[in-house]
């Protein structure tokens, strides 16, 4: 008879678009992957009672909750995650490091880097394990690009341009969001910091930047159709010079109103003995190009079960992750991390770090000048 | 307090590649779609007793039996999810229906038309709810070009061009494998069957077909790296012409030999006002020509929430779906139609007249001449 | 001093599509290849004195002529290039053939199969040089493609995948035109002919063809916009089945009613150890899948000085070559085995094979069934 | 009888890659273009008497002479096209310009700004025509795209990201050459250049400019092979942030060490209601975005004879035009200024502007600060 595994309790805050993609994750996560322990979905806490227990009934958890404190207290929870408005992720992510809970925080951290620096030396000081959700970067073609660059299989690394564009608030009409909010961040905060996090797992910490943020349309509607219209607070759209610590030198972009792009998520980065590209846009490949002569070029590498954990999901290559399963294979580090200590990239300290290159690049462009890290 | 919904027991014979991808399913649909009932994952069935209680432990099923017969007996199964040797699937699913239980089936429905067209008649005398795994048809991107089609937009229809090409036995030493068996029926039964699939739910029934089967080397290895050969009695490749009953000409090919290619399922239908274009290779996307003139051309459509079933994984575009939400789009209009005892489309019937389809090509290449179906 | 270089007289019978590409040609290649001798634009022929001369005076011929005949008897005249409408390739071949001129002729060769072995029969008597106008042959990424497959680096030759996809008749009111008379052809003889001679030019002769040909729109009016309208003779889309001598297997299409595609010659040829595919949407790259393992995939190879004869033309990689600048290859390859009597792929007897394997489809079509070659 | 048309003489000074480019581009104008005059080929000057001579015979010159003064002096010599190191332009431009003959510059027009508006100010004050060869401009495509912003489709333009990428001295062992002098200018002056003439060719002015200029390697061997080293003491690389004069903000990039590029001069405009996408890499489409919902994506727009003056080359789309024709179309608009005395952008005065950018940014980076132009 199989032995019984440990089971681990989730609490999930917040029932949204993040919280549903992390119940998913939580649901499917324990059938594809060889954890060491099993996914209980225990709380769903929500704005009202009315709706956490209908959303725990859809979601499938034990029980629904108006009061995220009671949810964080709840003995059935071991992992508190968090996809509540930005704003209120400190206060939750710092009940729950203090009642030493692991904690899995949708990124971004929080809505300053002040704020931020607090949360990661609380978790520090507690001891807990910490994860952000920039689930980007758990893609195994990230991940491969990350080990080919390592590998210096590309030679010495040159350049980097890097990009990340959407397009929903490119309309002028587009209505004001939580993400246009000054908590929101901007496009810079709220997207931006994707593209960030992605050059800087695949190059390490930056050194300086000198950024140029732009906002388009000065006021936008206060709702859908609204006549009533609110400034604008925040950038739509931000380029950036940036050089990392190895001396690399690139560019990047933040970009939310990019007609005719819903997810380029993109960057090229160009070495003296070959360049890899990927975008979002075919999540499932990595173009490498290796070697120089008449035949050198750009080949396409499609996902396989080769490159791992693609292989838990399927054993043939060909058959496409989506989005939704980089959410399951971060739930799946962040159990492995919970119930063996190990680290889980990006922790709270990595998020802060980018979080800090956001405002880094807000403050040169106010001063119009390259500011150091 | 929220509605208590309706429990439907599901039965999954097999635990392999497709038996691990519909068990995912079950565990992940009730979150993602409004249905009106929940699944449960009640019995597992596999070869042996070990076998078949691990992997009930690590998929979530409540109990595992080495018997298929006693988990289709049992009360608490409703649906029976086949996922064994195509050999199988005849006397499970004749059980199933002798049960009056509603049957879930991979494709191919089974290995020779007879045995198909028993299956289907003994299903539709009793009345039972069918569906057979031929997932790529729930792709709400090949579901946009249907409506396209459908719609008129792109005219009357002209051309037809497909194919499904893929690579696994492209190695004259890529040893035997299920799939080499009589019993798997080759390139053109194996995979051929998902292009047939696609251009009848394009285009409606074949008339006529003209077909060349091709065995590319005559001996295989028994197993991976053993010096004992085999003869190989299977297609490895196989060209059509086509004709629908529409009159629409064409063209297909199956090649499982195709060095390169790991998932080229693509096809591109012609109107006399545009055209669209498919390859699971960016099976997010569908390509449309629509309007004439200096500027027409192909056009990228990104899937997104305004294609449904998208919307239920995700609220945004540019966030890919992923093949095995594919089998969860396939579990949840199998749940619909069970419950509320509509069609689900493939069912035994079409599954049966693609296998028709396949029959009639092999028989056109021994005869070296057109069959009409 | 430099050595003064022989001339050649050139006499181009035709000032159409071809007839100033002809000449544009020949101004062109002079400047750019390394020729033994100098290609002067000496009589040009048109259908009337007026029209002649104007377009002698435009091209730069020293003199025009209405009487072609006139032309060839002409002893300024080496080479007699031939423009004119299909029908009267044959009267103007034997002509210059008998005079001894070197003949450089459109394609197709002539408007039967009899009509080409005649003439393909009088040149090799004769021992004149000839060369048919199949241009997309002469690309250097084609040749290229050629080459790989060669020296063996994609292994065993297992299939051909080819087409020739326009659009011009795509619209059911497209009139007719000397291409959708019975002596163009159709699409088969007018743009299949090109993928035909590609798939010999890449794996040799031909030996079983089964081909379904097809009318789309029984009549067309007579000119744009009439309302007479007349019956279509020509088969407006084919697809085929083929077999090579050496057993490989395949199928091609040509199809002029495309809506969306200008100019799709395309081919994918898989061996057993790689692939290529090419296709004149993209005509200055090839596609090369070499080796296998995860990451193995298809490599963009772009056209560069290493591909001769690109060289010849910029010294740069990147640099795309264009259409025209195929027909200026073919003229530089004309003049090489017009001074040094070497063969000039296609002659005569090749676009002869070509147009047998066009007329066998045709065939195949009417009697349903496969004809050996 | 066709009226003879007047004669315009050329003289061209060099007769390395763009020497011979203008060489083939001035024999081949006349037959495509219907021009108010014929160029003929009148002078070539180069190095020696012995490679002018050549060069003249090769190239179709009626002589050659080492001399470049007495080329000018030739009445025979309406235009004087210059080819020669950039170093030279200067004086051989202010040479033809005092003798009142219309100067066709090789970009970049002068090694430093002082020495270009020098030369601008010398033709503007003499009313010659100019022409500097930024061929690129040239493109059918890019027309095109510029029509289409003009026209208000994509509505207010939001952002601009160029690049111009190159892979030539990518190996830290790739020798010195004219371009890694000084007097080349180094990547941003020899090719960002071009991506800085095309933002401005669809965009405007640029008001203001940050940028990152960086030398990959300090020393490269001074031929190749040789173990002697010098300094490099230009950028291989340079990344800008760019305010145009209408307010909007992009980026560029300029890069010769690009690994896997050769020529990826492309760009990227975003506007409210659509965005257009351009590379070199095809340099016969252009991909546009209109119009926002469920379909929107961009689509490819093939060049063809609706896209000015691709029909002076092809009567029909889907045959692509080649670099080289991007430098006939050049010299056909030249002669247009020649004759009818209109302007012939981009000019002296636009190269000088370029250049002005191209000195900002090594300015701005300097001083690391944002340059207002």
């Amino acid at each position: 008879m199989p032995e019984e595994k440990a089971e681990i309790g989730i609490g999930l805050i917040g029932s949204g678009f993040m919280g549903r993609c992390h119940a998913n994750a939580f649901a499917s996560v324990g059938g594809l992957f060889d954890l060491p322990a099993r996914p209980v979905k225990a709380v769903l806490s929500d704005a009202s009672e009315r709706a956490a227990q209908d959303a725990a009934a859809a979601l499938g958890f034990a029980r629904g909750t108006a009061n995220w404190r009671d949810l964080i207290a709840d003995d059935a929870v071991d992992i508190v995650a968090i996809t509540a408005p930005n704003i209120r992720h400190e206060p939750m992510a710092l009940t729950a490091i203090a009642a030493g809970k692991t904690v899995y925080c949708e990124k971004p951290l929080s809505t300053t880097v002040a704020s931020a620096r607090t949360m990661t030396e609380a978790a520090e000081a507690a001891g807990v394990v910490t994860s952000v959700g920039f689930n980007f970067l758990r893609n195994p073609m990230v991940t491969l690009a990350r080990e080919i660059i390592a590998s210096g299989e590309i030679g010495e690394i040159t350049g980097f341009r890097g990009r990340h564009a959407e397009n929903y608030t490119a309309d002028p009409d587009a209505p004001h969001s939580f993400r246009t909010d000054p908590q929101g961040g901007g496009a810079l905060a709220d997207i931006g910091s994707h593209i960030i996090s992605m050059a800087m797992y695949m190059l390490g910490p930056l050194a300086e930047v000198s950024a140029d943020c732009r906002t388009l349309y000065a006021e936008r509607p206060v709702a859908a159709g609204a006549s009533e219209r609110r400034p604008v607070l925040v950038d739509d759209m931000t380029h950036a010079l940036i050089r990392f610590e190895s001396g690399v030198a690139g560019s990047l972009e933040a970009n939310w109103a990019a007609t005719g792009r819903t997810m380029d998520l993109s960057f090229e980065i160009t070495g003296s003995k070959g360049a890899i590209a990927f975008s979002q846009e075919s999540m499932n490949e990595l173009r490498l190009c290796s070697g120089s002569g008449a035949r050198a070029g750009f080949k396409r590498i499609e996902a396989g079960p080769s490159h791992p954990p693609y292989d838990r999901f399927c054993p043939a290559p060909g058959h496409h992750l989506g989005f939704n399963e980089l959410k399951v294979i971060e739930v799946a580090q962040l159990i492995e991390a919970h119930v063996n200590g190990g680290a889980c990239w990006p922790d709270f300290r990595a998020a802060y770090e980018f979080q800090r290159v956001v405002e880094a690049m807000q403050h040169s462009c106010s001063e119009r000048r390259w500011i150091t890290l």
